[in-house]
């Protein structure tokens, strides 16, 4: 018994050790905490193994659903933690993996992430965040300025004023979109005589009173999984995502989405939003937003535009005006954790009209009461991080012009890498750069010429071929861990809308270099020579 | 022309280097974190300054809604957070700031979190977390065990199958109760011979094809204002949120809970779910959750529990019993940023049965590809950083037992608390701690014999003033920085359920000492007497 006591005496001791004393700089974790500063490539590249370890094997260190019944040593815990899991995570920000919209961060940003937590405020009230409610409304001013450019006048009366808001923070651009078509349908089906409103009664009310036979959301073939994920929280229908072709450049064809307007009209479907585009995740390419913004006009309707990836390119004067239209749109996502250059967790949304957010508002008696400043009020979570400061001291540190360089010069590469692969023998480029995302494909020189001059029986078969080699190559190159780009399947307008495998980039990394580029496209090529002799069925072709 | 050359090649070379020098430890952002390494408490009591500035001021620091033209140095900037955000930031980590839910962080968070942002991997799919994502399930998995105590064999078979999912983290407490929900519609109202689900049709449709007059979500008047929220989101109306009135121990009264049952299902109102709540926000009660679960069982719908706050209670095997009947719940919501001293940022939910969660699957060509063991397919929010680490180093470091102690000391510590203003003449517990949460409010003794025994019109009156007294005391005692209660206002048992102001009081933090709760109540009793001054309405009572 005496023993029982002393063993939990020694853990009280020990608990409140960690909440009073700082690790030592000589301890496991001070000294690699030191290691992430002063030279955080050098610690992932020595840390994250390059092997090949089967994910299953992985499973193999976290299969253990069992509660720790002893207390381990921070350090013992850290030299599991670099064993297990740093090992065997992805090197996202290697300037050599430029498969994803995740790239590099500044170094100011790990400091700046250990103030951030170690203040931990909670945005969604006054109360929890005091000067963090500011920042980040000022914040989502400035990026509504950059959306919009409205008046210095219009930003003094609306940035602070409590019933208001221009946009709200988030964790990402799913929840942006989410809450974007939350406010388009609140504001849709609105309190009207009798009728409550549809935050308050729900749809099966609304449709009966407004008398509509359904709702539609119309956006293009390339828009984000996201949207359909929306309709069907929100009671509208995956089904009532209304993918709209696009043309050879991936935008979406305004001819066939003014015949579907016409069509769901006529059949008494409201067209809730017509969302466009500004950086498809898979090809980069921009909508015809101005088109779209006249068309949301003559139809009456929301105008959503998802600019997660692509909205920051607004900060380029150089590339800004791919997005002519924009500042229509009645609202807007972006992602401060892609092209911003902010850590995971950095999602927003904008809106055109500052009272938009009212059809969302919500209160409580402890918190969020009506009238405060809270943040809270207006945004679909609840208790959220001071994320805001991130991007804010982005923008002050980076500054436009900073983010302006970084932009062009990352279009430029993508530009390069195009030249690149267009001028080698056997790699074909599925889709040129809009902004510095494009996809390509390994072909064999051979191949392409039969590809060109076959019937479409056999396009189709080499196609099918190239789609498992394609496949192979990007997850040996993966493997490898020496650089990664990663694949998807898109409908390539030269092979007449077939749906191909393609690698795709996005080269976001200032560190990108273009000798990486080469070696990247040379890894490819041996890559392919060996996997193809995997594929008997190609050597009729070669 | 030439010196706008230079300009331009000086700003790369900045840029360029804040990518690839990483701060110098005698800079002024190395010396800060050094300072918040060695002594986050002294750091965090020298630098947020205590005095009382209203928001309209700070307001003036965050107004230009520009974007900045020119880049800023690291260090200038670092001193313009610590003068204009940090220092009017609020200090949630200090012993004495006992009103939020936001508690102390254990020191080796922040260095955690710096290799987490370091690593900067993304949780929506294997490609950008790769062990991560192991480690997550693993998470969810030990979080499961936690609620449900399920046979090793079940985990085994479970945790890492890739079209099955024991739950979802996400941002917060609201997205966790929102996906319960949108899980428990998607499977209330799923396919169904020519009727393809809700998610696919939306809700107008499937109101049509079932043939009801409307979903209810039943919970307790205690209920989380998220509820609302998320009936709202989905398309059911924050109407068809029902509140049945809590009994004296503010738990849901489980006679009049049938008697609504009864009456909706007369009226073809189709019960969505009855949500238990195990630590409600106001007063930290637990509701009977095993009764509920009959009640689900007898009307065959949902049961979700929103233990946001309350959940990590299980880990205590002392107060485990209080939360019994969670076991049988459908989905649980559990935030690890509340009381299980993770940063704001980790909520989670488990659903009992692994394959609920296809009622919201999402697929796309580029990720989360179908049979893949991405968790994004599963999830609300799309991109996500990897917070389960912070969750999985705190269940180990810190351990169950460990959890366990600290549970059982901050409940006793609110009991400590609760007897000190029993025994103090002029305060009155308005709601006596189940968990460590309380509420009370200071009444001066001879106003209590009025309130005892004056008619009910002079009671109401008291009451109204005594509102204000609150309030006051409350915001002084905030703005005097020393320390923090919050405030609500609940309707108390002991004025027949007259909506009553009080002070809220969470005793999370493990640095809250005996001496602090006593000289906390000393300065509201000062307070308090300089307050009532100011409202010359008392005069007849005192």
């Amino acid at each position: 018994m005496a023993s029982v006591k002393k063993a939990a005496k020694a853990t009280e001791q020990y608990l409140h050790r960690i909440f009073t004393i700082p690790e030592a700089p000589d301890s496991t974790l001070g000294r690699i905490e030191k290691e992430i500063s002063e030279n955080l490539a050098g610690f992932l590249g020595d840390r994250i193994v390059a092997t090949n370890n089967a994910l299953t094997d992985i499973e193999n260190d976290f299969c253990d659903a069992t509660l720790p019944e002893e207390p381990e040593f921070v350090s013992d815990h850290m030299h599991h933690l670099l064993d297990k899991l740093v090992s065997q995570s992805v090197h996202t920000s290697s300037p050599s993996f430029i498969g994803h919209m995740t790239s590099a961060l500044p170094y100011f940003i790990l400091s700046l992430t250990k103030l951030m937590v170690g203040l931990n405020q909670n945005l969604v009230k006054v109360e929890t965040s005091k000067a963090f409610t500011p920042l980040e409304r000022q914040v989502l001013g400035m990026m509504h300025n950059l959306v919009y450019q409205e008046q210095e006048s219009f930003y003094q009366q609306w940035m602070h004023s409590a019933n208001h808001s221009l946009g709200a923070f988030c964790s990402g651009g799913t929840v942006a979109n989410i809450t974007a078509l939350w406010v388009a349908r609140n504001n849709l089906l609105k309190a009207d005589g009798s009728f409550k409103g549809v935050a308050r009664e729900g749809l099966f009310n609304a449709f009966k009173h407004y008398g509509y036979d359904g709702l539609a959301i119309l956006v293009s073939a390339r828009g984000h999984y996201s949207l359909k994920k929306s309709a069907d929280l929100l009671g509208i229908g995956q089904e009532n995502v209304i993918e709209i072709p696009t043309d050879e450049f991936n935008k979406i064809d305004c001819q066939k989405l003014l015949v579907k307007c016409r069509e769901l009209t006529e059949k008494n479907i409201k067209i809730l939003s017509i969302v466009g585009v500004a950086g498809t995740t898979e090809t980069g390419n921009i909508d015809p937003l101005d088109k779209l913004a006249d068309i949301a006009q003559q139809y009456q309707c929301n105008f959503h535009v998802d600019a997660a990836w692509g909205g920051a390119t607004l900060l380029s004067n150089k590339y800004r005006p791919l997005l002519k239209g924009i500042e229509r749109a009645d609202s807007v996502t972006i992602d401060a954790h892609k092209q911003m250059y902010v850590p995971m967790g950095a999602g927003l949304i904008v809106f055109k009209d500052p009272t938009a957010v009212s059809a969302i508002e919500h209160h409580a008696e402890y918190i969020i009461r009506k009238g405060a400043k809270d943040l809270g009020s207006h945004t679909l979570e609840g208790s959220r991080p001071g994320m805001a400061m991130l991007v804010y001291s982005c923008l002050h540190i980076i500054s436009r012009p900073g983010y302006e360089m970084l932009f062009n010069q990352g279009i430029e590469k993508a530009n390069y890498f195009a030249d690149l692969i267009d001028q080698h023998s056997d790699f074909e480029l599925i889709t040129r750069p809009e902004l510095c995302l494009l996809t390509y494909r390994y072909v064999p020189e051979s191949v392409q010429k039969i590809l060109k001059t076959g019937t479409s029986l056999q396009q189709a078969k080499i196609n099918v071929l190239l789609d498992k080699l394609t496949k192979i190559i990007q997850k040996r190159q993966r493997e490898n861990g020496k650089s990664f780009v990663s694949r998807t399947k898109i409908e390539a307008a030269r092979y007449d809308g077939a749906k191909t495998l393609v690698f795709r980039v996005v080269l976001a990394n200032p560190l990108t270099s273009r000798e990486i580029l080469v070696d990247i496209l040379q890894e490819q090529c041996e890559l392919a020579k060996e996997s193809i002799s995997l594929l008997p069925e190609f050597n009729e072709y070669i």
